[in-house]
This record gives structure tokens, sequence and C-alpha cells, in this order.
């Protein structure tokens, strides 16, 4: 199968955009302060400026993002990758403000609900990088320190 | 759309050797010292027993994998997820076996001819857990310590 050609850097923002506007779920990588890496699907809910996730407090994730601020998002399959480094906001459960854990709510479904306490984790993007294959990996950068390239 | 039944140990484990035996691009975890975590996609080559990536010796991966000796691997989509944990022998440039290293090359390409120096990675399961859906997450756990419960 031939190679599509390499996408505009406009082009690529635009696929990201409407890639996060579906919600997706995304693999959130986190680790620990030992520098054990830990890696689980989450369910995104996409609030025009940063992403918001919902897992059990205690759980490993839960932890990691907690302690660390920090998270390594990727979304889409492996030949159409958007990376998405960011710093997180840690709402503990029952802080979280009904303008995000309601659309949350209708995207996926009401943590807030669950018997196990859940945290929700607002990661907003610091960079962001997409690429398919081989030939888009030179300007795959999209956004550096929360701004956007293009 | 209904929900699959929550498949058989027995079946997820033959699904999971069979995505492993496609030799799949994954989702490679892995963190430094300082507890930052890395997310890559590589391909893999699983020669029956571990699996093989082959990455920049000098990438925050590569680094990762050899200070760390250890990597979360994920395979699939979110929604058939195979998660792997395993322990790292690494393979620096020039030094990985032809054993290995041809299979990789046939299944892949052959990173022993990159200009950048590429080292080997060879990722041997401990923990692999599979599931679709929610009703899959419990009975997740196909191997611990290294040895497969089914």
């Amino acid at each position: 199968m031939a190679m599509e050609p390499a996408r505009t850097a406009r082009q690529r923002k635009q696929d990201t955009l409407a890639q996060l506007e579906e919600h997706p779920d995304a693999w959130v990588a986190t680790a620990d302060a030992d520098g054990a890496a830990h890696l689980v699907p989450l369910s995104s809910y996409w609030d025009g400026a940063a992403l918001l996730f919902a897992t059990p407090e205690r759980s490993i994730t839960g932890r990691n993002l907690a302690a660390s601020g920090r998270a390594r998002l990727a979304l889409g399959p492996t030949r159409d990758v958007v990376l998405i480094e960011g710093r997180v906001q840690v709402f503990a459960p029952g802080t979280v403000p009904a303008e995000l854990a309601d659309p949350f709510a209708e995207a996926h479904w009401d943590a807030r609900t669950e018997k196990t306490p859940y945290g929700y984790y607002l990661v907003r993007p610091e960079r962001i990088q997409a690429w398919r294959e081989v030939n888009e990996i030179k300007g795959r950068d999209l956004m550096i320190d929360g701004e956007w390239l293009v």
C-alpha cells in the first residue's frame, strides 16, 4: 500500500481537534516516584482546551496523576498517532464541578454515582504531536509549551 | 450495540497469542528515575515467549528501558485491550543476535542498518491482562509472575 503524502501542519491540527471532539478513549501513561510506568485506557471528555478523565482515586493511575501532576496520553491507532503531554488538575471525589462532570456523564457515564470513590483529572496539553507514517515524523510537533505552532 | 458475552480465560489467551503472533505495533510505556512517564508506539516481534522492539539507543524510550529494565505495553484498540508488564533484556547496538534481529527485519525493517544507533529490547511478559468491555474486567488476568493462569 502506498504511503499517503504527509499532511500539512494545519491539516494535522484539524484532524487532531476532530479526534479530540469525539471524546475518544485515550491511553494514559503515568509513573510513580520510583520510576514504574503505568498504562491504562480511559474515556476522555474534551472541553475545548483540556481532556477530562475519571478513574478510581485509589487506582494506580489515580494515585500517579495526583502525585506527579503529569500524564502522557495517546489517542488513535498506532498508525494515526496523537501524543499529548500535559499537566493535571486533580478533582478529589465530590469536588468536580458539574460543568465538567455533566458533559462527561453525557459522553460516557456518571462516575460520581460509583460506589468506589472516583477522582476526576483534567489534563491540559502542553505538547501535542501527531503523525501517521514515517514520512510524517518530521513536522509532528503541533503544540509546544502549551502553544499551537499553527 | 449489545455487549458480547465475556470470553472464557482460554479464549482470551488464544486471542492474545493470535494477536502477538501478528507482530503488532504496541504502545510502550516507560518511566525515568524522576517519575516522568513516556509513551510511544513501536513495532513488535513476538518470538513465542517475548516481544522484541528496536528504538534508538539514545531516545527517551531506549534510555528508560535500559535504566529501569521494565516496560508496560498495550496492544490492540482500547476496547480489545491486551496489557503486558515485563522485564527487559537490552541489546546495545551491534550486540543483538541474528536469530532475533533477522525475523524482526522480516516482519518490519532492519534497524541494524540505521545510521542512528538502534538498541534492541526484548520484553519478557510477567503479567498479561486482556479485556474488551466492562463485563470482561473480572477475569482479565491471564498471566501472573510469568505463569499463564490457563
